[in-house]
């Protein structure tokens, strides 16, 4: 495998080529985020810094500026918008760590590792309702409302998602309704958003809508790829999570549908019968059946998909930047090609 | 110990003298909150049911119909302002139940002794943005924003809680603010937003607010009472949890502050450094200098604070099933008297 960088690291500055322009916003938004750190409790703070300096990559509040220029210009809801979102994110971030026992994300010790599941759960609550809170003072109420309602399809994918762990009925159609709402919703958002503070047409919220879609959904396949195939060390983060907490994703899905009946049965003893599940065997038998690519190909379709959705809007830097992030996440994609 | 019922269980219609009237109102909430089930995925419908049928006294949605009604009419929103608040606070529950391990609640298994902590943590977030989505709703956008900001308390409250844990440092002030914001807040909401939709002035309003935040107060002093004293069986709760959780309450707060030096080293190895903490001793104790006693007196002087602040209320059925509230909690703090 070649090597594969992480999706751009908007926090820290570095791989941002096709959103370099775009560094005087993010840290104007990277700012806001730790200002409101402060606006918690000062018993609360330091929690809060801590998880607001060690999770989420930005992706969402990028977005949601490319989106604002992309439509007009980026005013200073477009920074509420983004920090909203990055909140809400950062909050689910919080509670998967919990239910993941995941320990390290993005080199840094995770919430649950440093001070327990009880203080975190609280944590993940105090991120999410000080977002929602937030939302609720947009002047247009109907901005509020679409991200309270985008929130509750995250919680309602994750959930979805941990009451079918080990579930070798899920299908491919589940899974994408699950990837969907747990990720692609908050992308959505950032998009149709970002054109309805602009005060755009419903065919330019919808379509841009559909780009945070489609680029949501090839995202979290990509990051499905990553946890199976990609090595640790490079992305700072615990891997090999998904299928020991039961998550069957893509490239699983794609080599459960392949299967004959003895080649199923031999997957659902590896799957379900083996503990712990043998990941490397079950990576190289999905690599030598083609489930992987078909995976990766999923996922650039979807890019594709989403490149159209940009068509709708005239030439600017922000479009090019949002068709830029297309092209780097098809790089990613090809990337994980063995 | 004579024997103390439980506050007035609005869901299933027994004990409810003072708001025997507001039955219909009631039952519609209750069958709003089972129809609010309906609405979630149906992949997660039946968690939710089952969590709202065995969680929450319905103490909130009593509170915003009798605002409601003392101050004007009950109309619609007043009904979908109690089902909002009603959703908060079982969410909380869900989440509280993780953190203090608790195994029952009214009776019945918690949602965590049923399905573990991961899904009971996504079920809480799932409630909670729900209702905040639901609060998004409102045509008065004030109504969304001051229910996000004291649902965004109740999480402050609960962190602040959970962090001062086995803090022996930990003062009365600090304590009311915990409760003020875990539990006060909401109660506050109901009896404001109660009047605000009836588009009552800033004086009821606030004093309403007031009578909602002393009330529940005075709710929240008497329930940590009942967790050191009361009997299980009548409870139908896990009881003993606050101590050996590390809660300090007020009862053990008055112990502390009254102890000289030796005492207080006493207390420090039975509340620290003893496992289990012995707390039938420690309740002995707290009955004998009277530092429950000191609990309940300041208890009943908040009931009295609250009683003052219905007097800028016309005479109606609702105002004085609000006093008779504020009388029924008078009677179960006195009933705590040994």
């Amino acid at each position: 495998m070649t090597s594969i960088p992480p999706l751009p690291d908007t926090a820290s500055g570095s791989e941002l080529a096709p959103f370099d322009f775009l560094r005087p916003e993010l840290d104007r938004v990277e700012s806001r985020i730790h200002a409101q750190a402060r606006e918690f409790d000062p018993a609360v703070e330091p929690y809060i810094a801590y998880i607001l300096n060690t999770s989420g990559k930005r992706i969402r509040p990028a977005l949601a500026f490319l989106a604002g220029g992309a439509t007009g210009a980026i005013a200073d809801d477009h920074h509420k918008l983004a920090v909203i979102l990055e909140l809400i994110h950062v909050a689910t971030l919080v509670h998967d760590d919990i239910i993941d026992e995941a320990e390290i994300r993005r080199q840094a010790p995770t919430a649950n590792a440093k001070w327990g599941n009880a203080l975190s759960v609280l944590l993940g609550d105090c991120l999410f309702s000080h977002a929602l809170m937030l939302s609720s003072e947009f002047e247009d109420s109907l901005i509020g409302r679409k991200i309270a309602i985008s929130a509750n399809e995250v919680c309602s994918g994750e959930i979805i998602q941990t009451q079918r762990r080990f579930d070798l009925q899920l299908t491919r159609e589940d899974y994408f309704e699950i990837i969907r709402k747990k990720t692609a919703a908050l992308f959505a958002s950032a998009m149709e958003l970002g054109a309805r503070l602009n005060g755009r047409s419903e065919a330019v919220c919808e379509s841009l809508r559909d780009f945070g879609l489609h680029l949501g959904t090839a995202y979290q396949i990509y990051d499905d790829c990553i946890d199976l195939i990609g090595e640790e060390k490079e992305y700072g983060k615990t891997l090999r999570t998904d299928l020991n907490k039961g998550k069957l994703t893509l490239p699983i899905l794609n080599l459960l549908a392949g299967a004959n009946e003895r080649q199923r049965e031999k997957l659902n003893r590896l799957l379900i019968q083996k503990e712990p599940i043998d990941i490397a065997a079950l990576s190289s038998i999905a690599d030598y059946v083609g489930a992987i690519e078909a995976s990766l190909d999923t996922g650039q379709a979807l890019v594709e998909k989403a490149r159209a959705c940009l068509e709708i809007l005239d030439e600017s830097e922000h479009k090019a930047a949002l068709a830029g992030i297309t092209s780097f996440l098809s790089v990613l994609l090809d990337g994980c090609r063995q």
